[in-house]
């Protein structure tokens, strides 16, 4: 194969993607709290002071993972239901492609669920709390994604009559709930998991 | 009023339950992070030695209170589903009495819902290691417990044949979700939620 003539850029050269990878890895594997920040840098084969030029701590780079998580959940859940009419076939396919992903997408998932409290309260430094504030607004955004696709459903007649916003939350704590369990390789798998957490989803709002 | 004449024993003039009172105020509102141990001594008005008696750390503490809640929790099962033979019914109760209580047990369970991820690693110490290894065959134990009564139900006919401990961990999440967001004072009152948890629960199961 021939090397490539495209000049390299900076953000080619990023180990940004690389940092967070190691991070998710040791974060999910052995807790955030038992992972030594230098621990990433080995990793990743960086020195601490690289490490330092892409997040200021291990808080950052949590936060950053966690707010990484919540943009792209948002994004899945519009990707898949803007384009569906049927609100019971949109709540359907958006519970559906929650557990779609790789091992390492299903561990920031459990990352970001094993730290939410840490969205509540504010960050000592600027970059923390920035990330802090996209997260908080992201899981409001998200909160009421999913309540004004059930209030459609009901307002159409299609789901019965019931609060959608607290619906939208029971069936946010259903899906993530996963999370805490999850195991690859363990006795579910997740497409199994998908399957029974929609039809469980459908039975709480239809 | 007359004094009580009783003698005075060790455990009456204990400050324990002050401390812990004390732990779960500020864990709940401010965060187990941002608290400081030291400030725990303060609002009970004890010194920095005398907390030590009682426990040897703030994870210590926190790990002792999540350990509490779920002793609790699985004696409020216990108590509530003995008695009763109908298993839809013993669901029904047990999700509501799993609200019932005071603003300090709301907190507590928040807290437990916001550390379970501590249960996941060795403690340092002995004494969390304790309390923590408590902790995980509680959380396993209450488990089982809902997942023999929804057995018990598809068993009897009363519920459809689906899988009993997947079941219990969808119904778990539903129900421990609530402390993510419930705060005192807000939109839904604990009331309102046992009454709508417990009808999406019984729609999962039943």
């Amino acid at each position: 194969m021939q090397p490539s003539i495209a000049p390299r850029t900076e953000s080619a050269r990023s180990k940004r993607p690389a940092i967070v990878a190691a991070a998710i890895d040791r974060f999910g594997r052995d807790g955030y709290e038992h992972t030594k920040w230098a621990a990433i840098a080995d990793d990743v084969g960086i020195g601490q002071t690289a490490l330092y030029h892409y997040f200021e701590s291990k808080a950052h780079c949590l936060l950053t993972i966690m707010r990484t998580e919540l943009t792209q959940s948002l994004e899945r859940f519009q990707r898949t239901t803007s384009t569906e009419e049927d609100p019971a076939e949109a709540l359907r396919l958006a519970v559906l492609t929650a557990y779609e992903g790789s091992a390492r997408d299903a561990l920031q998932r459990r990352i970001l669920q094993n730290h939410v409290d840490l969205l509540g309260t504010p960050r000592p430094s600027q970059k923390e709390e920035e990330q802090r504030q996209k997260a908080r607004a992201l899981v409001r955004e998200i909160e009421e994604a999913w309540t004004d696709l059930i209030a459609r459903g009901v307002q159409s007649g299609a789901f019965p009559e019931r609060d959608p916003q607290m619906s939208a939350r029971m069936v946010l704590a259903l899906m993530v709930g996963v999370w805490r369990w999850y195991r690859p390789g363990g006795k579910y798998e997740l497409d199994k998991i998908a399957i029974l957490t929609s039809q469980a989803v459908l039975r709480v709002v239809v």
